[in-house]
């Protein structure tokens, strides 16, 4: 079962608040529902939200009754910018938004818009997939053998629209014959890594023990993990990340006890128009998502309580960060900027996305290389 | 109302499991009930489950059926050795238990010892609400007026039969008319910040703030601490420390963002026949406190999950350790030797309890001066 399907002018999506209690499937026609969805955290996880966006957009260009090409682009910007601030600090939605927008401004009537539409965010979700795909083969090289791997809330197939980030990373690895096992921390309030990453790892059998997120320094001061590896929501363009609350912690932690931290995202995750972390908005979330757990209280009544979905680890606490065209290495803002630069010579040069995956394999740390 | 109370030969307790949601009192009259509601957490708080320890031997010791004070002494070195088991981390325990049954060795005949035992039980009782008044009032000196004090786990009135050891710190501030506001962390797995450390904070009126446990390094590193105070389970000969699992990530992140961690606690918890951290037992509990929260299922059903239930802090993390005779600073193996040298030398000298504490008025690191 995809998260997220394109299927006769409809989005279908796998509910993801209700796993792995239940299994649950939402099919939307407006534009809106999609916006809620993401929202609710009914579809979560960077790189899927940018897919859900781009289809988002595609089904309101189909509901859009404008007469003139004008009107129609109007009121499609009008809805990017409901639909973009449904999640501020994820900027997959904003890139796919970005890129979908593009794509409508490239034709002359409204019909071919539509049509270009539905084709984008097409491209977008297997382009999205095939990312993941490639970098999680790129990681996998940091991954030996019995490693013990931990991650922070959910980056695998649920998260990503196909095969996983940082969990595509551990699956990559396994896919080579390594074993891996996994700690997972649950991470509160919404518990992502207890009911998805936990389920996804089950379903694949590759042994996962559940944590909560106070034990992870614990387990890495026992010499337990030989690296984290999480997602991104937002990386700068120095290579400062957000990421799930809770994922600084960590990098501290790992620093301290000369753990290998590492960052695994599409390169539609980094964010080059803002310098540093300091740039980045971190969404506040209802309170009650911390003073409740499944709708039931659990803490004194009436508590104030806060709740920021994200928070920002400097670069300086990263080992590398994992991305399709390779692994990037300190110093940051150098090398992503090469790796930019290298992907847009790449382009202008014409080669396709296979040939171009050919030519990378078993490339460690693409932007230390010269440009081809 | 009292976290526990010995009246006509019973002990009442509030238990803490029903909290806040529920004021329940529990009363017992055999020692396997105070065991097993130390076990369940009905009882908790290192202090108070040495304190609880106690009544139960005094409990246990009316309801021997022996006839000769040999079989006597020998039913209750076994029972204490039961009770001794149900908690192994926390040190008062066994502090507590040794103390009732080297004050049932002084007695010639049983009437006497069942007299001895419940005078013995009722002096711990007394001495350890006594002991956190004194260390709160020496830590509260380390508190500046407008503070934002973080604090894990409940280390307050209800875990400790008194005042309180990290929240008796925050309340002396507040006593001394300190402005102060705390960051509770919620303590996964059991919510102890978010159940009893909110509400003992918001019916004494301090301000308090709930957070998961992964937002603490968020809230430290966007200098929103001043410090962070915590608890005790038991504290080895140099200083490292053992308490509520995710302390040790606490204190990481605090010496990370420059900011303070103090221990709080009386010397009960101090145990120098354990010279480091290494030699701390790390109770581990029913993994269903981690994948079940008031016992509703939160993760994917069967996966397997760790429960340690504490973690150790080593001592190079503490900036001071806040005890009933002041606050002991590094080098910690030295001052703690020091400090009980200090006592020892005290209590030969026959000085009250409470001359003791006006001689220790505004001393604030006691191990670095000579005894008295």
């Amino acid at each position: 079962m995809e998260p997220i399907e394109w299927l006769d002018g409809k989005v279908k999506i796998i509910d993801q608040s209700c796993l792995p209690h239940r299994q649950v499937q939402l099919e939307f026609d407006r534009c809106e529902e999609v916006a809620q969805a993401i929202k609710t955290l009914r579809i979560r996880g960077a790189p899927l939200i940018g897919i859900a966006g781009a289809y988002g957009l595609a089904l309101c260009a189909q509901n859009i009754a404008a007469v003139t090409r004008t009107e129609f682009l109007a009121e499609l910007q009008r809805i990017a910018g409901v639909l973009a601030s449904a999640r501020p600090t994820a900027v997959n939605l904003t890139w796919a938004i970005n890129r979908m927008l593009a794509a409508a401004q490239t034709k002359g009537d409204i019909s071919s818009i539509r049509s270009a539409l539905i084709a984008e965010a097409k491209a977008i979700h297997r382009e999205e997939k095939e990312a993941t795909r490639r970098l999680s083969r790129f990681g996998a090289e940091l991954i030996n053998d019995g490693f013990t791997v931990m991650t922070h809330c959910n980056a695998g197939a649920l998260a990503t629209g196909g095969y996983g980030t940082a969990l595509g990373v551990i699956r990559a690895a396994r896919e080579q014959g390594k074993n891996i096992s996994v700690i997972a921390t649950e991470t509160r309030p919404l518990l992502q890594g207890a009911r998805l990453t936990a389920w996804e790892l089950m379903q694949e059998g590759i042994p996962v023990t559940l944590i909560t997120d106070s034990m992870a320094g614990h387990f890495m001061s026992r010499q337990a993990v030989n690296c984290v590896i999480t997602g991104a929501d937002r990386i700068a363009a120095n290579g400062d990340t957000a990421n799930k609350i809770g994922t600084y912690s960590l990098a501290v932690l790992a620093k301290e006890n000369k753990v290998p931290f590492y960052i695994a995202a599409p390169l539609s995750t980094v964010d080059r128009s803002v310098a540093s972390g300091d740039g980045i908005p971190i969404e506040e979330r209802n309170p009650e998502e911390v003073t409740h757990i499944q709708g039931i209280a659990v803490a004194a009544p009436g508590v104030r309580a806060a709740n920021p979905a994200f928070d920002v680890t400097p670069h300086r606490y990263l080992s590398a960060i994992i991305t399709e065209l390779g692994i990037v290495r300190p110093p940051f803002r150098q090398n992503i900027s090469t790796l930019f630069k290298t992907r847009l010579a790449r382009s202008k040069g014409g080669a396709s996305g296979r040939s171009q995956d050919r030519s990378h394999r078993g490339q460690r740390s693409l932007p230390d290389r010269r440009p081809e």
